[in-house]
């Protein structure tokens, strides 16, 4: 059941948006980015999992990225907003899991950051956890992941190319009526004269209409609108945290592209950050008056269109290189299955 | 040089969305919504206007309505948006008009506001204005609209069909690289068992890459994708300043399946008010405790629908009801001349 | 070593503001508000604890009351703030704890909410949980309080007198460079012809220039001016999600008469809800429009004064109330100790 | 009727904190930052005018400065608050004046900016107004000051010596029922090895139960509470918008210290910005990357203190500087007068 069986969208013909993509066409095309799935499926009734997202793999709570969140819709659970809003910081991993696991995402980074060398004295740090609600294929009630099997898929975080689909915290996600799950793209910009890259990791598990490149894609009748996305934005550009709130809100135009109904039940969250060593905040650098390069406002906009692309190709990524699953819904008590979107569909879109 | 002699979006068999549209497909399908508008064309060089919406056509002041302002993007000069969101309410008309004409318009507002009847005691009000940046085919530090031209839009405000394309507030404004303007559109939705009406108008001013109902349309070359866009909602749903501040979010989303850029320069700002009389904040009402209807988070949804799908119609027929336009660029100091979105082309995204 | 050996604020003849207090001083004096504390010391270096707010003592989650935070200083782990600004609600208990045990706490309100009784198909919840570092007398890093630690402090609450001083989420808390803690206080207000009770409690650690109402009290030299607040705001008025947060924002003006400093590592946040039946979002609301009475904005600003009032006091005896405590400092690896307010020189200032 | 025949709060024996103030103890001490003040007081009725303050006296519009703004109570017409919080910078003067004059404001600001050198193809700038209601002392309906006179409290601005009490945009303001006006005041403090100065001007015209330092001071009985303040700080560290946005938060720290109400009807507003040349958006800078030095986080709160303790002191020295006023109220439409506050009850309070 290796979710890499399926094709991606490019694959199949498909090229949302017009600049051109990063080599893995992934975000671990942002230099230094690691992401680690753990996916957690068990007899009927257990399909869930986390995925975690590394900005760079030292020790994060000693060199600090600049990042911000920015929230359409907060109908969700996502744990370490107001930190990252008043210090423009990102001090942990990142972690994505189901809407009941947030406590134990929270206990799982806060003992892997703990353990690290150089962190013994540390007594404060802001875990940060986005959640989508996997119950329509998952028995979410049940408690899983554990703490440490959450902790799994941070110590898996690797670069490299990005396992998709119904994988880690998408294991149990539906996205308008389909089989969701983990969907990643990046594409490469030039601004003031220099070449970026911005990589956008998704886990979908909202509804709509669903648009594939603009052409709409008849979805299973009767499928709720609701369920959440969390996207992820990295880009190596040399961004203050209130540059990256703009980033952050711009991918919300790519969700909106592929039809979202931005429902009320839909928690619709995005944080991004930097990883340009040079904006990183350091124990040197948090303790001196110190220089950070910024890319400007008036430079910044083909950032934001990157980031309105990557995001709908990521979305659609993981539609398509998920598989169909089924499971258990914990909503009704019943036995659930979700299929994944046609292969045969999309390629008439095309004709 | 009526704007009407073109046909709108609809017309050329462009359907956005799947909801139905009110009998205008307007924002004044919103029973009591009064659109007016001053256009100011003069010589070479002149190419502005004023547009004022009113919720109802009793004392605003006295009778204020419920609202409120999202913010994609916040390079713009909205004014009067710190007191809409701590009181959740509108008490003045709103007028939209060029960047450099919002102290006018405050003026405007204002004189109008002491003048109404019942207002002799009025010391402080708070004007909405919204602008986008008409310099690309208008004289803008010319001062012009004058107050009094934006007070005759005010005065102008009527219910019924609203004219649109290159007048009033979209005289002058460049959306695409192609004439934009004015527009709108509505949808009936139901929710609670009753069926509600959202009309949206929209003031397009922006860029990025032009989709027509999810068809590429190929814009201009060169053009530039800053600009700006104001959007107001109307809907006689009864609804709270924070169910308002949820709909207006979702303007956003119509928005982005334009083909926007989202870009640095542009200003993005969606207005929401509901004008169900049972929500009003009349003198009685507000001197003591009263009972609000509200609908309710979990049936809101639809709502959300229609404000994607009308804010998306408004913005094509802005763009299909506009006519080719020359004028003066004040950033350049030259004649400058928009064509306007060609039929043609348009028809030819259908076969 | 009760908490309840040492006075209040008032026993010692200062008393802030003018509004007269509720029969017990305490946030209790809001009917229907339950509190419980659990308290967590052992051998010398475990000095932490919970406390656990309950609106009414139904089930909260199926009857869901308005809600709203305010954020001074975000530097915190605050659980649950986007779904609350969202949704403008409250659906579980508030549960106040240390920095490092947020993650056990969203599992203790998700285990209590899930196993009660009407919730079995309930798969998604907004766990609310404030935090303060105790880490200056407590091994903050050790794990505790546990999961099942804290859910006593849930199962505990109730109506009636509240325990102050070193007690529960108070037990390590530190302020000013005294034992901080638990505090509460009340105040009762005529608005719209109606009485209300606005009670506050606090979790104190934080530091500054304190002030006994104006009078400055000599801290000991030397002590960190960071820490946080977290403040519970609870009224019987009927107010909407827009008015609690206005009441909510007017905590800090409690919080800086005690000579806050308001450093950049205090997380300062204040939290308010209303228990009033008309207000309460209960299933038959949810799902039809529904009416709710609402305090006009020109008459609430009574319960503002109220909210400023009551935060100094509460603040004011969570100090007065705490006793003398020693435990360990997790960030020096060293024993510590903490010293009262000293209550002969409280008396002094009197003089 | 000169302002300065009164004395300032230091004079009379009050020091608010404990850092020292600079050598004017004024926003001016703010090396660059200049303020001007029309006052305009004819016959019977008009008591208002304008103060403008500028950050430097090059071209604002080309230099920009960082800049944030913070609001307590949005109950005002603050004019540029979403440009302020998208962009985080500041490209006009500031002008305060009354609430009736914000249009007028803004167009005096354009024409200031757009007539300045260098400004020829300026098409878009954001004008920054505060006000507040000077109604009770006012004839506000008349139409005054005028465009004309609001440009020359902007062409009046030099560094130096500030004029306080009713003058400029305090000509007619009221706070605590005692004549209210401008006030200034400045802190000079250490941070990162360096030594920064923080400088504040306050509009005053709000209520509550004034503490001067702690001590109460019985204002006129009846009056009311509302109105409303604007807070300016000006810093020469270098901070991002970031860290002026936390900056301006704190001087809520230093308003409740003096015992406002926070009333509903009450817009407090605190605009920060800083001066220092490193930071400021020259054109160079905004077209290319380049570097900005950040004091940081973990090194900013005695920037705090200092903002609470000249904020204090600023709104005090509005107080003891205003004199006695006669006027017209143009809520009642009759004759109105308002006292200073006495030195004589001043000196009792420290007795």
């Amino acid at each position: 059941m290796s979710a890499n069986t399926r094709q991606r969208l490019r694959d199949l013909g498909f090229r949302p948006g017009v600049y051109e993509t990063g080599s893995l066409n992934a975000i671990t095309d942002v230099a230094g980015v690691a992401v680690g799935h753990a996916t957690v499926v068990e007899g009927d009734r257990i399909r869930t999992g986390a995925t975690a997202i590394l900005p760079h793999q030292g020790n994060l709570f000693q060199d600090k990225v600049p990042a911000a969140l920015a929230v359409l819709n907060g109908f969700g659970k996502f744990v370490g907003s107001t930190q990252i809003a008043e210090l423009g910081e990102l001090e942990t991993p990142v972690v994505l899991t189901n809407t009941l696991a947030t406590g134990r995402a929270i206990e799982a980074i806060n003992r892997f950051t703990l353990a690290q060398p150089g962190n013994q004295k540390v007594v404060s740090l802001n875990a940060v956890v986005g959640e989508t609600n996997d119950s329509r294929l998952n028995d979410i009630r049940a408690g899983r992941p554990t703490i440490d099997e959450i902790g799994k898929a941070i110590a898996a975080a690797a670069p490299g190319p990005v396992e998709e689909g119904a994988i880690g915290a998408g294991t149990g996600t539906v996205a308008f009526g389909l089989k969701g799950g983990i969907g990643t793209s990046s594409r490469r910009v030039k601004a003031a004269g220099e070449t970026f890259t911005v990589g956008v990791l998704v886990q979908s598990n909202y509804g709509g209409r669903l648009l594939i490149c603009g052409h709409p894609y008849d979805a299973p009748s009767g499928h709720d609108r609701d369920g959440s996305i969390v996207i992820v934005v990295a880009t190596d550009a040399p961004l203050s945290a209130r540059s990256l709130e703009r980033l952050a809100e711009r991918a919300f135009g790519g969700l909106s592209r592929t039809g979202a109904a931005l429902s009320n039940g839909s928690g619709d969250y995005a944080l991004a950050f930097s990883t340009a060593e040079a904006v990183r905040r350091t124990r040197e650098r948090r303790t001196a008056i110190s220089s950070y390069p910024d890319l400007p406002n008036d430079l910044i906009s083909p950032l934001f269109e990157a980031t309105i692309e990557a995001t709908e190709e990521a979305i659609l990524n993981s539609l398509v290189t998920a598989q169909s699953t089924s499971g258990f819904n914990a909503a009704t008590g019943k036995v659930s299955s979700v299929e994944a979107i046609s292969l045969v569909r999309l390629a008439a879109l095309k004709a």
